[in-house]
């Protein structure tokens, strides 16, 4: 297909399919005879990807350069290519002496629970980091005070873990990750706050 | 105190102190008779408000500023500053042809659930948003397919929104909001990345 239908079935306009390629986020299409460049579906593919990192997910282009490096290096395994994405969907923390704080009571948490999570995640700075955060509000806050949270995300990230496909192709194990992880974290967070507008608003009588 | 001790208390740099002054963030400490800025607890206590919104919860400047303008609107009623501050959590959807396609699916759902949120919440736009995103990879996504998520989201919002206690001060009762919007939010979010390295690691028999 040429430009204008690969802008029209994506939605994403002409301009910013043309900066996604300069980029490198989207590669070439191929030349017609009338030296025309072609786009195939896997075009189209790559692009909803790229907008929904960007457009839904709020990803930086850095972060969508991880992702898309990591679905184009066949040396990874497929569990690697899994790792890689995931990772790649969080900003690298800040390192500060404040972070630090609370990572020892992360990774006593993650005993506690028995997840065997990479001690490098970047989950584990982000967690450590909105505790740290809390704590300067609340007082510290425990490896203990998890647990609510813990045991309403830990049957759901069971679930959710149980429906990726491995025997999937690559570009449909990066999009199958990259939706299950950006996408439905949006649907979660989102359903939160308007349970608790739900919650806060019966509270206040109105 | 002096700026350099409400740097060290609070972990923000003087410049950066400095830079949230001009761009009326943080209000001006009172000159003391040697004509140095005095700042007080109050003062930490934003700028603690800030690091956490800018720092952890990633949200713009604008954010921000939308977040302390409800707080310093004393025509706001509590429920409004309540509304306010979680609403100014929530980049303000763009507006596009796309997006409407999911919003009547989430007024049916929170119908369905019998959720009172007001129909311009930005959260009811993130969430179109992210279905219909959902839906360019897996086909259209309805209200029901939301039950499970929304299962595991209620009794936690509505212990969340039961903590708030609407008798304290409106700095409080921000910090609470903001704390309890944002951080948690991340806290929710990395505990689910980390459950999902856990599940899939188990998975790959890794």
């Amino acid at each position: 297909m040429r430009i204008a239908e690969l802008s029209e079935r994506s939605g994403v306009p002409v301009h910013t399919i043309k900066f996604y390629r300069r980029e490198g986020l989207l590669p070439a299409g191929t030349l017609s005879a009338a030296n025309q460049a072609d786009y195939s579906e896997d075009h189209l593919r790559r692009l909803n990807l790229i907008r929904a990192l960007v457009g839904v997910g709020g990803l930086s282009l850095q972060q969508v350069h991880k992702v898309i490096a990591a679905l184009e290096n066949d040396d990874l395994s497929t569990f690697q290519l899994l790792g890689v994405a995931s990772y790649a969907l969080l900003p690298d923390p800040p390192l500060g002496a404040e972070q630090r704080r609370s990572v020892v009571e992360v990774q006593r948490f993650l005993e506690m629970r028995g997840w065997r999570v990479f001690p490098g995640s970047p989950a584990v700075f982000q967690l450590a980091d909105a505790l740290d955060a809390i704590g300067t509000f609340w007082g510290p806050i425990d490896a203990e005070a998890l647990t609510g949270y813990a045991d309403v995300i830990e049957p759901l990230a069971e679930h959710e873990a149980g429906t990726i496909d491995l025997a999937a192709s690559r570009d449909e194990l990066v999009d199958r990750v990259v939706v299950g992880t950006v996408l439905w974290e949006v649907v979660l967070t989102s359903l939160r706050r308007m349970a608790q507008e739900h919650f806060s608003r019966t509270r206040a009588g109105l």
